[in-house]
């Protein structure tokens, strides 16, 4: 642990390890089993030693706003059903999705490589993180993975005139020979939810095409967008048409809710969507040809050769590094607030 | 058959049939085999027929060129491997992409059934027509079908200089209760190639931000785009990742070629990308909850609810109805040509 101050704020740096085990101190406080606790934890740090600070400890009062109006089921216990060789169901039981994956962890893997391909399909799951993390992983241990997870209504279907859709993510990850996994994680509205509360928060307008305000015309101004407005699509029709497949595959194809069903207006202060998850690993070895890990590195060297500086998840890959070395800043005053939610 | 006239052009009708026959005799002429020219003839005939009129008989000089070329292989008889439950390869052996899925296709369905997911990666192919008929039949059959094929190099990823990806689209197909499938074929591109040429053709201008011309500049001329310039992807850096997850998916996992690998100058007039596809076949009735195509169609009465006035694919769907009742209306002109090739 180590302190800094700079001429705007004073940040204190914690290990990986630290900040985990304090954010697991502040779920299992508030109410989550120390099971939930510990994979919601890890979830979250990595979120916030990455950079990725619109699903960092940013999402902590949420995730605590909703387990207080028992919206969501912080002691729920997944239930993992093994329907085929490549097909695995898991009822999250009202809880959060990132255990229901971990629970079914160790099987979709084994059927991934067995079969050559395997779907996990979440249903009943609460989903309020990054889902890069979710993916990552799989690449890690040399697999393909792909996931999406529908949210809540805030986005426009193009074409239509009131939201229905989620911010609803794609993510992709796939191994590369001798250097970080390729991963993106990208919403299917034209901006993250997390990205419009973070501008409001401070403050700043957002480039034209991202929302609409309450009256359904275009704003710039992110509070607009979430006191009544709505976000739009990314890319016009397509996005749109991609958001409706994620709302099909994660929702329709799992037995969750769309991002329009739930009700949470008994729960006041619930926050967390209330839906599905679907995961599809695949097993590049069973391909033809050469090793895929060796073929991605070549499709990353062609990239920057046609003049890519950055590929999508270096910047995460960036800060991970730096947080590596120096340790994941906080500002103090963020750190205080953190530590007393853990007494 | 029928005839009609009208102000601007003289068209004759040709039933589903007719015009498969006619592209059927054209194809065998041009040294296809018999297997290959039917594949390839009922695919191009119901594009024409849903007024996918960029991947119609538009496309037919660009097949014989490529045919006449000996570029492409229209004798080729794909090789299937079964390699695990949820995974078979095609190699294509240089031949079209449509007969390598339909060799295939009965035992990718088996897999899906009993598997829940299957994989089916065709390498070593050509892929010179639309996406969506290669996914619309699974939704027919109760499946849910996803598929993406790499092409060539023509598209600059986002935050580079020159081109290096394909239009690399991306089809999507799911069934819907007491209705059409919703099915969606997407090009990662701004805009489709097939659509540049129409353009170009009929001299349009296309909307901003579709291309770049040899310059490497910004233009809305689809001739500057033809003439050593490029498309850009849709939706900025996201639709640009998926572009990228397109290589990864039908060139690497496949064992096919990345769009900018094949290289086509010692065959003159060769026009048909030499890459690979990727399906994935997913059976819905593995899955927890209420029907998914009853869940499917009520995604569908919401999106109207909102205010959507069209799926996408409902314009095909509405062509389709038309030329089942009137016929597949052809230029006459258009049609003497085809006429002439099938002697």
């Amino acid at each position: 642990m180590s302190q800094s101050v700079t001429a705007t704020s004073a940040t204190e740096s914690l290990s990986l390890s630290e900040l985990t085990a304090l954010l697991q101190q502040i779920f299992e406080r508030h109410g989550t089993s120390r099971a939930v606790a510990q994979v919601l934890a890890d979830n979250c740090a990595r979120a916030q030693r990455d950079g990725s600070y619109s699903h960092g400890v940013f999402r902590i009062p949420g995730y605590l706003a909703s387990l207080a109006s028992n919206w969501v089921d912080g002691q729920a216990i997944p239930k993992v059903e093994d329907v085929a060789s490549g097909f695995i169901r898991v009822d999250a039981a009202n809880g959060f999705a990132q255990p229901a994956l971990a629970a079914a962890r160790e099987l979709l893997i084994e059927k991934a490589r067995s079969a050559g391909i395997a779907v996990l399909a979440i249903r009943n799951s609460h989903h309020f993180a990054a889902l890069w993390p979710d993916v990552e992983p799989f690449a890690e241990e040399g697999l393909v993975a792909l996931s999406v997870v529908n949210s809540m209504t805030c986005v426009v279907p193009h074409g239509a005139q009131k939201p229905l859709f989620g911010t609803n993510p794609i993510a992709f990850a796939a191994p590369r020979e001798g250097a970080s996994p390729i991963v993106f994680d990208l919403a299917t509205s034209a901006i993250a939810h997390g990205d419009v509360q973070i501008a409001a928060r401070k403050g700043h307008l957002l480039p034209a095409g991202m929302g609409v305000d309450k009256q359904g015309e275009p704003t710039e101004d992110p509070k607009a967008i979430l006191d009544g407005g709505a976000l739009l699509p990314f890319g016009g029709h397509k996005g749109s048409a991609l958001s409706m497949m994620v709302e099909l595959l994660a929702a329709a194809l799992t037995g969750g809710n769309f991002s329009f069903e739930f009700d949470w207006k008994k729960h006041p202060g619930a926050q967390t969507p209330w839906t599905g998850q679907l995961l599809i690993v695949i097993d590049p070895s069973k391909s033809g040809g050469n090793s895929f890990a060796q073929r991605s590195a070549e499709l990353v060297r062609q990239m920057h050769a046609v003049g890519l500086e950055r590929m999508p998840g270096d910047r995460r890959f960036i800060e991970r590094a730096k947080s590596l070395e120096a340790g994941i800043p906080l500002g103090v005053e963020e750190l205080a607030k953190l530590r007393a939610l853990a007494e």
